[in-house]
């Protein structure tokens, strides 16, 4: 299925938000990521001048949230929902790390619509909330600071499905420059600018001749990882000729 | 090495932020994932009193984080630097994807500290800055809206090294609770449930067995996929014999 289509069956249901500004950011990282459809249940202020402030170009998803009064309400239509907890519950589903559930979620998004379900800022979901839900999963942060942000975790949850979705290499914005690059420098001319470089390096006294120990190889190493272009050998050589004639011809280009 | 050690040796360089509040939750963002090494270079506003809101319980990094000058002084002792770029510069580094972008920044984190580098949030890094960083990441938001958050930007690529250190399964907040379960069922308890199931649905008239269709294949299919437990089969055959003889024994337990 296209990889958009699949996105836009991917509803964020926030339940109980405290903080209108967290809807905002929520809302401006699901459009970041291809994702549009936003339910909130029982927000505590919205609409809110913080959430339009804080969602900046995405205020489209704010006007087009659906606020309902359960979550029931919001997994109406929906095969499969995941939501999100910081522990394993009693009768819960297993708590799964992102990849492997986000993966779950989408195959079941060829199916019909499913839901990412957050809970609120600083209770989380309620067990009965986590029982409505298929599967569950935990944002592994640091055990000693597990503080992860309501709109960062959506951020999180909503980029992971973009990753999957497009098997790890979603498109990137429109790049119009291309990099710039010249033709790689063939053996010979490499090997020339190699001589050039030690005879500078011998008419300087830099290399011993008689006791040469591995400076050469050394700069054959660096050389090599970087593997020249033909127009960085001409500079090269142009730097190595300017040391040894003194005429100061400049590097043109 | 050990993860958290590597963890720590990644700075977070936030070139010219102008808004605090994203100083803050990019502090935030940093500990939930257990990077630590804060550097701002020319913050338009800092210390200010909403970087501390935002960082909340992260307040400890910004109190150690480090006010610079320059990148050069950013990443003085940095043995690789990667930046974020929404777009291919000319003769910047190529552009990578995340995942591997991390990847690599890890492996060379092995030698030293490391860096990412975060640009303003208007007009990103300049092309000076980025010629500083050996690799350069885009975050593949929807091209049709790329308006990442940096607080979102700065989770998104910690929340990336956490999960390539742990290797993909970094470990959970302490669970407190074992998730109940019960033996499973062996074969013929289940038969015996399917056999009880059959026999009441014949005589209550649900299943004709002159046309049983497909009735119980689709009720082998269901409970075959929940894989029964030895509780679930007594649960559902007391469900079962209660329908049969009305003395309504209730499910102890």
């Amino acid at each position: 299925m296209n990889p958009e289509l699949l996105l836009s069956r991917i509803r964020v249901v926030l339940c109980r938000p405290s903080h209108p500004g967290n809807i905002g950011a929520a809302a401006r990282a699901m459009k970041t990521m291809g994702l549009a459809d936003l339910y909130l249940v029982e927000p505590k202020r919205f609409p809110d001048p913080e959430a339009d402030v804080r969602a900046t170009g995405a205020v489209d998803l704010l006007q087009q949230a659906r606020v309902v009064a359960s979550l029931d309400e919001a997994l109406a239509g929906c095969v499969f929902a995941v939501g999100m907890s910081a522990r394993q519950r009693d009768l819960g589903p297993p708590v799964g790390q992102p990849r492997e559930t986000v993966s779950r979620l989408l195959s079941e998004a060829e199916q019909g619509a499913v839901a990412l379900v957050f809970g609120n800022e600083t209770v989380g979901l309620s067990n009965e909330e986590v029982l409505r839900c298929q599967a569950a999963v935990c944002i592994p942060t640091d055990p000693s600071f597990s503080s992860l942000n309501l709109g960062a975790a959506v951020q999180l949850m909503c980029y992971e499905c973009r990753m999957t979705v497009f098997a790890e290499r979603p498109p990137v914005p429109a790049q119009g420059v291309t990099p710039f690059t010249s033709p790689a420098a063939t053996a010979d001319e490499v090997e020339g600018f190699f001589r050039h470089l030690e005879s500078v390096m011998r008419a300087t006294g830099f290399l011993n001749p008689a006791q040469p120990g591995r400076l050469m190889p050394k700069l054959r190493r660096l050389f090599g990882r970087a593997r020249l272009e033909r127009d960085e050998v001409n500079i090269l050589r142009g730097v190595l000729s300017a040391t040894q004639n003194g005429t100061g011809h400049g590097h043109r280009g």
